[in-house]
Formats: C-alpha cells, structure tokens, sequence
C-alpha cells in the first residue's frame, strides 16, 4: 500500500471516538495525525480509555486550521447539533469529512429543525449548516455505494437505522413487502446510550432488566428510517420504531414487521430476496434458513447477519439484524465508508472477525 | 388465620418448584407437606437449591397415595406430557391440582396433539389425560377469576401468555383493537429456558448477546396465547409471537402491536382502558402516562406493569407489559390460583414488595 | 402482634432507603409512620422507586420535630457526614436512631476525622457530633446482641465489614488463628456505590469486567473491619483489605486468609469453630463441608452463608461469607437491630428466602 | 512477509479453538490449512461458531498423517490427557506442536500424576507421553523467550497460571517478596470453563453471583503457578490459590498478596520492579501509579495489565495482574509462541486493541 492518508478524529472522548481509533491505528491505508476532544484536552488518549493507552496519543482541542493541516479527511463523533458547525469549519477548509453525528442525516432541513432543533423555547431550530446538506451523502454503502464514493460529506447512519434498513430495505425495494404498518422492534446494548453517566445506565438500575424506552414515535431515529425505507420503497412511508435497552454493552438486534405484498408467495422468498440482494456485499451475512441473528456473534465487527421468515399462521414477515452498534452501527460503517472516499478496497482495515464468547 | 391446609409440590428441582417453595413456606394459610422431584429424590431441598436449606425439607420420589394422604392440593410443575398422567392420578384421589405445564392450558385436545404432542414418529399424539381437558381452568385470575375460585384443575399460564395476555386482552375485549393483525414481540430472562443447562444458556454463550429464537410461529405458547387472545376478543384470531432470550435471569417484557378498530379515538384512550379494566386489580399496576414497563421492578414479585400508547404518526397500538417469569409468570400466579380456591384472599403471601436493583 | 410501632426513614431515595421500605413495609411490628429525602422531597415514593408504587408513599423534607411527632424510632440512610448532625437532632428529642452511615461505626473520633474527615483543606474534622459516639452501638447482632437490645443510637455496620467479620471473627474471638497479617479480598456487586451514577458504574463501564479499587488501605471500611475484628482478638490489629466491583447489581463474597495460631490442627477445626460460634444464630448458615458460598444464594435475604478451609499445603485458613450487600450488608441488618432494640423476636419481618435464580 | 507457514488446529470446537482461528485467520505469517475436532468432524467451522462462519474452512476428523502432509505446525486445544498422545503422534511426524492443554506444563511427571493423572481407581496415572516432557518449554515468552525461540513442543501456560506469574514473578525473581506465604485470589469470566454446558455455567446460576470454587489448594492450576514462581523465586514455594467465577464472559483478574523481603523499601519499589522487568515487553503494560487494572481494558487483546502496591498499613503487598483468558491466557499466547517458534516479529497478527465497552 501507499502512503497512508493522515485522518484526524474529532470527539475523541466517546465511545465511537473510541472505536474510530481502535479500527484507524491498524489501518494500514491511514495514520492517525490528529485527535482531539473538548474536556479530555490536554490529556493523553490513554487517560481517557486505558484500552487505548498503547496508541500513545496526545487529545488537543479542535482547531478547525490545525486538522486542515494536519489531516486529509476527519471523523467527526460529536453530539447533534453540536457536529454542524465543526463540520461546517473543516468543509470550508476542505477537509473531507465523515460525520457520525445526526446532523447531516436527514435530507430534509425541515425534518432536523423538527426531531434536533432544540426543546422548548429553542424548538424548531434552524439546521446550523443547512447549506451542506445538498452534498451530504447517507453513508450506508449497501444502499448508496456510488453516492458514498464521490462524496467529500458522508453522514454515517444511526445505530437503529443501519439495523433496521439492513433488514428490510431490500424487500421494500423488491417490492416484496407492503410500505404500510411497518414496525421495527429493537434492542441495543447500553453502550447506544453514549459514555455519560445517567442513571438509566448505572449499573444496579440497567444490569438485570429490560425496558423500552421513547416508545410511540418519540425516537429520534424515526425519520432516518422512514427516509431510507422510503427510498428504498419508492414513496413515503411511516415506521412505528420501538426501542428496547438490553442488559449488555455492545449489539443491536432489530426486528422488522411488514405485511406481504403478495401473500401467495412462497415461505423462503423473503430470504432469498435478501441473499439475493447483498450477494458480493461483503459486510452483511444473510444466514442460512432455520438460523436466526444474535449479537454475540458480530460483538467488534463490522458483519451484520440478517434474515427473514414468512409466518405461515399469520401470513405477516419477519426480516431480522444483528450488529454491533458501535461498529457496523457508526464507526465501523465510518471506516467503511472512507475506504469507498479514498479508494481503498471497501473492507480494508475491517477484516476483525467477531469476539465470541 | 385458621389451620393450614398441607400441600404437595411435585417437580421441585426446576426453578418453578423452587418459586412455589419459597412463596409457599412463608405463606400463612398453607403447610409445604411434602416435596417431590424424580432424580433428586432421596436429597435435601437444600441439596438442590441452597438458597432453600433453610426450610429443611426432605425430597421424595412422586407417590399419589402418598400425595392424597398428607396433601389436600397440590402443585404439578414438570414438563408437559410428563405432567398429565401425574395430574391425572392426583386427580383420581380427590387431590386439587394446580399444574403448571401446558398439559391443560389448551381447551381443544387436537391443539395440544399438535404442539406437544411428540416429535417425528411421535408427532400428533392424542393427549394423555384429555379426558380432564373440561375440567381445567385456565388460570389467569385477571381473566378467569370466577372460574378459578370453584375448580379443582387449574392450568397455571406460561410465562409468554401471562404477559401478552394481561397487555393486550382488555384492549381486545373492549373492542379498541382490531382482532387482526396482532404481533407480539416478548423478550425474556434466560430463567425461562429452565434449570437444564445447554449451549444456549450457557453464560458464555447467552450472557453479553440478544437473540430470537423459535420464531415465525413455531413456539408452543402461540397457540395458548391465541386462545386467551380470541376469547376476550369473543372471535378466533392469530398472533405473530416472537420470543427472545436476554441475558438475564429474570423477567418478561411483551409489547403486542395493534391497528385500533377505530384510528379517530384519544391518544389517551388505551392506557385509559386498561386502567379502568385492572382497577382493583392487586396485581397489575397500570402505570402512570410516560411512564414505561422494566421488568427490574416486578423482580421477585408477583406483579404485573402494564401500560399501551398510541403512535400518531403511524395510527398504531403499543400495548406493553412486564413480569417476573418465575413468578406472576410461574409459581406466583399458581400461588395466586391456589387462593382462590382455597378461598383466602387472593394476595395471600403474595405481598413482597420486588427486589431492586 | 400488638400495636405497631411508628417509623421514619430519612434518606429514601437511595439503595438502603429502598431497601427500609422494602422491608418495614411487610413488618408485622412497625408502620411507616414518615418518609424523607432531601432532593425528592415533594414526590412519592413511587416517582423515586417504581417498584415501590404500591406502597403509595409521599416523601418528605426532612424535619426533625415532626419525625418525632409521628415516629418513635428512625432509620437514617445517608451519607457519611451528612448523617451526624441529622442523627444528633433526633436523639435530642428521644427518638431511636438506627443509622445505616458510617458516622457512629469507629469508637474513637480521632478515627473518623482521619478516615471520613473532609478531603484537602477540611481533611482531618472533628466529628460532627462526637459526644453521641459514646452510647452508640455497632449493631452486628451475632457480635454485639446485648449491647444492641439496650441501645437508643445503633451504628448499623457497613456491607464489607459485615461480610469479613462474619466470616473471620470466631476464628480470632477463639484464638484459632493469628491477628497479625489477617488478608481480606472482597468482591461486590455495583449497588455498594450507591444510587448516583458515575463513570465507574456506568453499564458499559462495569458490566462486563471486574476491577479493584481504593487498594492498599485506602478503603474507608478498612478501619471498620480491624475495629471489630481486634475487639474479637482482643487485641489492635491491622487487616490488608482489597475491595473488588464485580458486574452484578448485588452481593458481596469476602475471602479471609489468616494463619492459624498452631498449624498441627486438625483441618475440620476451622469450620468447626465457625458452625460452633454460630449455633442458633437465625440469619448465619454455615455450609456443609465441601460447599462453598455464592452470593446468588443470599440475594434478597438477610442471610450470610459463611465457610472456612484449611489448606494442608500451606498450611493456611480461608474464611468466606457471602451476603446480599444491601440487606445483611445494610438494610436488613437494621431492621434485625431494630426488632433487638424494641424487644420483638429477631427474625420478625426478615424471613424472606433469597430470590434464585 | 514470505510464504505464509500452513498450520493445523486440533480441538477447533472449543471457545480455545476457535480464539485461535480467530488470530491465525488474520495472521499474515500463516495460513490455516487443517481444522480439526472430533465430534464436529464433517460440519464446517461456521456451523459450530456463526462468528467465524466468514472463514468458510471444514472441519475433519484428527489424522495425524493428515496434519503432517499439509501443515508445519500445529495447535492442539484439546482437554488434558486427550492431548498428549495427539502431540506425541504429531511430534513423531515432525510437526510443531503449540500444546493448550496442561499435559506438557509440568515438568516433574510426578506432578502429572498427582494432578492430572485420573481419579478413583484410575488415580495417579502415569503421563501418557511423559518422554516428551524433557523437550517441552513452557510458553510464557516474558519468562522463557529463548527457550521458546528453539522450541518444537511448547507447553501453552494456563490462564490463571498466566495471570499469577506475570503480576509476581519480577518481584520474586528480584528478591523482592518473601516466596513463603504467597496467595493468589484470582477471579475469571465462564469462558475459562469452556464450551461444555454445566449448571455451574448455566446462565441463571452464574450470571448474577460470584463465587468461589476448587479452593483450599485443589484447583489443578496450583502446581503450575508453584512450578514457575518457584524457578523465578529459584526455589521451591506453596502458593494458597482461591479461583472464583465472576458473571461475565472473558477476562481474569490476579492478586497476589505477598510478604516484602524487607519492610523498609519504598513503597513504588514494588511497582518500579514490574516496570523495569517488562521493559520492552510488546503485551504487558505496567500501570501507572494510581491507576488499576481492570479486565474490560484487555478484552480481546493479547496484553496483560500489570501493577503493585504496598499497604503502608499492614506492611504487605499487593501485585495484580488484568488478561483476557482466553487471548493472553491461551489462544493469543499460543500465537505468541508461535511467531517466537517460526522466527516472526513476536507481535505479528497480535495487535488488536482491546474491545472497550
């Protein structure tokens, strides 16, 4: 390989700043030149996660000339709203830019100011960089491989949404599927919750239950996949999204309900259609029929394992994804989708096999 | 209180047995007078469960005579087809039975001969003791409770029904959901799986991971959760059922996804219904509006958290609940059961408060 | 049972405080005359702690006169410091104080300004109300029973203390082992840190690894254990205390290495001792031969199983307890002083059996 | 790199197994070129583990001559006793053999007998292929990098022998601690319990306790842990060794508390010693003054947290040690070996990061 392409990494202090760095130091297509993080500023990545510590890397605060610098291309992993105006600095100094953050998401500005812009008083924001959203390309290469590969803005999708269009866009599109009444159940590990402390993550309150929580379409993760499953369908289309916080760290396992457009069909035409789809995709495993997804077996990879089944009894059909959320959910999908920015074979750097048990 | 009335427990090396010894002993208008369990005869409960030495009881072999001489009631918890022909000599002696297999839960005898009714060559067997099918009483008091308090066969509820049944069956019997079309997406502790161990639920397998299993209408409580379902929509019905094993020990979380029969109603009007139909209920809390089901607040008890919203964006129904599996799901529903039957208040040593964190 | 006795909690928006009302709910003896917390005063108890709803409970500011308007005797649940001053207006005005902080636990004030004295500028304070320590009681009824039956302040232990002075104090009070280089590695599921959260107990922190912490002395029970432990030997000692998080909600598991006064001994005596000191102790099961305890076998219960074994290798004592940290280790124990100190039987409202699995 | 080295695996159905297919699948020096496990046989390695069903590789039945016409060396995780005729065989062909069983780690037969050598009538067995012990070198690289160099068997140390030894034996092999009174309380995920379902692993036994288990100088890792501290202590020494399960799925945590040689050293000699051995150690990362080790910082990951305190208090120390059982603690250990054994860079294909949270 050539020279490896200098990368910086803003956000460095959450988990998927953490997962970013984790998959880019053994990268052999870039260097790491530059991480920053706003409170952990000042110290060392190994202070922040131990894990890390063999990196050896300094955390400075962002200085949008200093990435132009220093870096190429940079991740940014910084809480909505928060995200727009930095990425706005680094486009404007031509620093490509992979956004793991919500803000460039939603093709719609309307549709940010409406589920982001604020609470209460502040409600309705206007986007903080609408302007780019016209070149922003929805980084999920399965979905919008060719998009993704002449972009210098690619908003990496939400952990729910790479889960939940996984499983189900292909039949959408397929038109396999009817695009009303869809509803996606799914359950993350806690680690979606980001690296703050609450105490709906503390411990004692998370560890040995299940809940859902933002239920009846208060998550913000709801546009996103009603985007996409729309695109996918060919019209709009409304999801009914519940989410579920599991007692584990990592994974997301989605479960998608649709109705048949045709209930004649026969029982293994919804799997095949997905085996049909993502043959070649080299991240997604369409499991074999009478396999069934289990996060335990993509925990710190960038696999997905999909399905589905048609339920004779109900005649309703069932598609399936495991992922881990932090990976193939951000910063996996991140990686992957830079590879496709500059060049790269689309898995380098990616090959990690899953850690099971 | 006046004397207590002595009862047998026969299956007591499962979890389920473990449960219904350990309400039972602190239950004051019931004597544990005698204990059974097939390979674990000959040993101490405390050999069997530790966590029980303190009731220092002995383990027998199963003998109906034996039953009928100390036992007024008794409680069956074995595996179904193993439990119907032990039901059935207890039965013969007058002894009141409180089963806690599938054995009787099914009204029609062709359903069980389908679902438990044997594999491969075996598969379709008659029911062994069909003859007692009439007699049983399903017992879910919150459904059930008049028929409960005069039977003498009572079919305690699996866990997955109990669940979906208390979230949704108020909605049905009101006419606020369409009969049609109901999913039920339940995820449970790995308790659920019972005490033998396999690659399954081995912790390193199941412990840090979420995964379906058996679905598309291939696990055996899709029939009984139909049955209960129908009823109390007064018309046949199919439900799409979807289980998951979470890493955990305990506890049951169902969501039951409806079309409403009428999409015009108030937001308000499901949560309210269920409110009014569990008003003077003693175990089901309706919770608060915003307020959501964990099962790590039912943990140990015998409650029930139930509460639905409606989505306004896609016009549909959420209607959730969490139990303790082992408990209102299990051992404390039998318990609760046996009240009625006995004629005690129907919270009779069902009073703990759950355990949390 | 006669009329029951009227009681406060102050602290109840904590793990402990939950756990007093959890308990004194079901005492037959005593009511819940008056609940308070400082930031949730206003709410119910029900707001704080869903599963504690049914008790339908409003929670108050404190104020120390109409706690003694309407209670005879008050659980303080709350930190350390802040506890002293609260404790201090209650026995003015003659209530019982059971206090679940450490600010009554260490004889000698000079102690607790050393260990629980401020940080930095205010490290070394007096005590606040060191002229109480003189009539406090430590309340480890299986060491210090007369003492607690006559009490008005009772010093409930903490949850580690609890753990290694049960398992290790007869063999010192028998002179079985020596006093001198006494090593106690104890483990602890995440509730023993309390309610707030923190980046330490943060599930995707804490969930799926364990840690030590505060090592090398530094842990504040660590004067705690050698108090009481010296009062067994008779003599000052000095104990090398390592305190572990493990990923679980509750428990704590204490291994004790000691060596033996006189090594020539048969390998029984230790166990011997133990299965002696604690003959009709009600709440101490010391285990059979050849089992060994788990704290999955105490969760929930206000028992502690407690073991020791000699090792002919090396000619070295192990004692071991278990415990659920929050009722043996806290809560419970403070209602089995309670039941001491207002003359009903010991056992009265503790003799839940442990919630397994 | 040259000509990738093909290499063999016997044992792959175990969670051993498959961490070493894992690594070697990644691993540029070497091509896997024989799977093997003998009741999978005939299955293909993604049916016995869905997370490594990328790898696409059968699985057959052991033939030695099998192995030898296609492979160089081979990887034996197979169960102690089983092992040594299947090395002896391979070894007999000239293969190299990384062996992950204990048949090759003792190096005084006696000691096999003793400890592995059978129970009952079959006690005391002798070694099955004790003539191969005398060119067996035990494979922990910081302690026996040159012997490992020119090795053909490599004995592939245990996990908790792993643990031990790296966090005590600098200070031994310094002089710096007493080698009598040593202790080891080591803590271990499941997984150290392999892939065979018991009720000891069974996921609601152990998912939400801890404890102890094969204490008092029982567990077959002790004369392991005595036979290497022993050669860096340079003379024969008794460890006190307590193993306990810990609810989650990878990872141990060592402490060894031991007496200093001389009580007036300062307090960072203990730790100063650990950093000045490991040196220049690719996989242990001495801490730094403060911090702890933690089992969720190396999970994943082939490198060991290491650290020591005195205890001004009691006068003792404390050295501890955080690896991932089953990479450090076996399967990335074994590839460590092998890059020594074939002459690679000791680090190639080990460089993955912990996977944190």
């Amino acid at each position: 390989m050539t020279e490896r392409v200098p990368i910086a990494i803003v956000g460095a202090s959450g988990y998927t700043g953490a997962e970013l760095m984790r998959l880019c130091a053994r990268h052999p297509g870039v260097a790491i030149a530059h991480v920053m993080a706003k409170r952990a500023a000042g110290q060392r990545v190994g202070d922040v996660f131990p894990h890390l510590a063999a990196l050896d890397l300094p955390i400075d605060a962002f200085d949008a000339d200093a990435v132009a610098a220093r870096a190429k291309l940079a991740f940014a992993a910084l809480p909505h709203g928060e995200s727009a105006p930095i990425v706005a600095a680094l486009r404007e100094r031509g620093v490509i830019v992979l956004d793991l953050s919500a803000d460039f998401r939603l093709r719609d500005p309307a549709a940010w100011s409406t589920w982001y812009g604020g609470h209460g008083a502040t409600a309705g924001d206007a986007h903080p960089a609408g302007g780019l959203l016209a070149s922003a390309v929805y980084g999920l290469p399965e979905r919008h491989r060719a998009a993704v590969r002449g972009a210098q803005l690619v908003a990496v999708p939400g952990c729910y949404p790479t889960a939940a269009i996984l499983a189900a866009a292909p039949l959408l599109a397929a038109g396999l599927v009817d695009p009303d009444g869809l509803i996606v159940d799914a359950k993350s590990g806690v680690s979606g919750a980001g690296r703050s402390p609450s105490q709906a993550t503390h411990l004692p309150e998370a560890g040995e239950g299940i809940r859902p929580y933002k239920v009846g379409g208060t998550h913000r993760h709801t546009p996103e996949i009603e985007q996409e499953l729309g695109l996918a369908a060919g019209r709009e289309l409304r999801v009914l999204f519940t989410p579920h916080l599991v007692p584990m760290s990592r994974g997301i396992l989605a479960c998608v309900y649709a109705r048949p457009s045709d209930a004649s069909r026969p029982t293994e035409a919804y799997r095949a259609e997905l085996a049909r789809a993502y043959a070649g995709e080299p991240f997604v495993d369409v499991l074999a029929p009478g396999a069934l997804p289990d996060t335990a077996h993509v925990r710190g990879s960038n696999r997905a394992q999909v399905t589905a089944v048609f339920d004779l009894r109900t005649g309703m059909v069932l598609a399936m994804s495991a992922i881990d959320n932090l990976v193939k959910g951000a910063a996996g999908q991140a990686v992957q989708c830079m590879n496709l920015v500059l060049g790269l074979p689309e898995t380098t750097g990616l090959d990690q096999l899953a850690i099971f048990p």
